[in-house]
């Protein structure tokens, strides 16, 4: 039985494997940017495009993340305070990393699954940003994480507020919140930096597209 | 620019969407079962026959998910004591019940992309497998959670000991070793029971895709 054992893991389906039934390779987009600055937006315009080309492509965001990934509010409670305590994440920097960090993770599995992963977070912290860039390229390939720097001024997203968040922390009720009571941390040297006050999230996606072609991913599809 | 938002919000590519691109419906397959049962072997026979017939498939085990949906020693020790208390997970039933329902939440992510989702964890709690079930089942369909009991008898596990760990288990070197140190919860009603003692790897999966198309999770490839 060890054999058997031995032998399967050695077939088990590669990455590489999951690539060409997809015709297309895997890779992480990392939209990051302050709240309100089009990320979601411009990442399902990216979504929707690539499906439309038939490729395999997954976006996670705060909808399908928050309370699955993390416990949801109900479950911290049911585990009493002790373990809420330990399995539920604040705003101390450590919690912050290790949500992003987790969501890196992930995003790599998708990778590994031969599919091309968006990510919409604010993820403020450049050392987060770039212990997720390690993790995922030193695992899987160079070229694996790209990092989208959706920027708008500050002023741009506040008068857009889509969700009230703005208006919230501007009253206190927010604590921690980026760009009001929490530093934006912008990204040096991002694959991609996007100006979202001056073009539509079309454009935008266009460009996210254009560049995964540039670069191999998609150019079997597109 | 706020209707921009909520427009595209509402256009999100849909679970439907994506298994209409891949010919074949999500789900997930739940393999569980005492260390050394044959469920990765299995799950990773599924997981070839899947693949070979075309469908975007892909397998969460120990592999791939230790050390990186949870943080590996290195990184926890990065964090300093008191976060690596927090983020790291013992072997107390909470710990267990909170590893096992990440795994389900990522699981519940893949089956978002439209994939079918094959995980291979002792799982040895009825309670954190019924948990999973009812998250995944909740937020998606009924039929989305498989579960199949790899069943084969302690002693024919412990005859194979393909990784050395109930020799060390014996010797008292790995505390909470389910069927050893800490209990086995059989499935009372799993969706496929799989006498793994008595039939190959080859024949256990052929059952488990028997079964997946009988529910017609992958009726049009297959």
């Amino acid at each position: 039985m060890d054999k058997t054992h031995v032998v399967w893991h050695a077939h088990n389906v590669s990455r590489e494997e999951r690539e060409a039934l997809n015709h297309h390779a895997g890779c992480v987009v990392w939209f990051t940017g302050l709240s309100g600055c089009g990320k979601s937006t411009v990442a399902n315009v990216v979504d929707r495009e690539l499906h439309k080309l038939g490729a395999r492509s997954f976006l996670l965001d705060g909808d399908n993340v928050r309370h699955s990934l993390n416990p949801s509010p109900a479950m911290l409670a049911s585990y009493g305070e002790t373990f809420a305590k330990r399995f539920g994440l604040g705003f101390a920097p450590e919690d912050r990393q290790e949500n992003i960090r987790r969501i890196g993770a992930v995003a790599e599995l998708f990778v590994s699954a031969g599919m091309i992963t968006l990510t919409a977070f604010v993820s403020p912290y450049r050392a987060d940003r770039n212990l997720v860039r390690s993790l995922v390229t030193s695992r899987g390939r160079a070229d694996d994480f790209i990092e989208v720097f959706v920027d708008a001024p500050l002023e741009v997203c506040e008068a857009r507020d889509p969700k009230g968040l703005y208006k919230k922390a501007r009253a206190g009720e927010i604590p921690h919140f980026t760009g009001i009571s929490d530093p934006y941390e912008a990204p040096e040297s991002p694959e991609l930096h996007l100006q979202s006050a001056e073009k539509s999230p079309e454009v935008l996606a266009a460009e996210v597209l254009a560049y995964l072609k540039k670069i191999g991913k998609i150019n079997a599809i597109s």
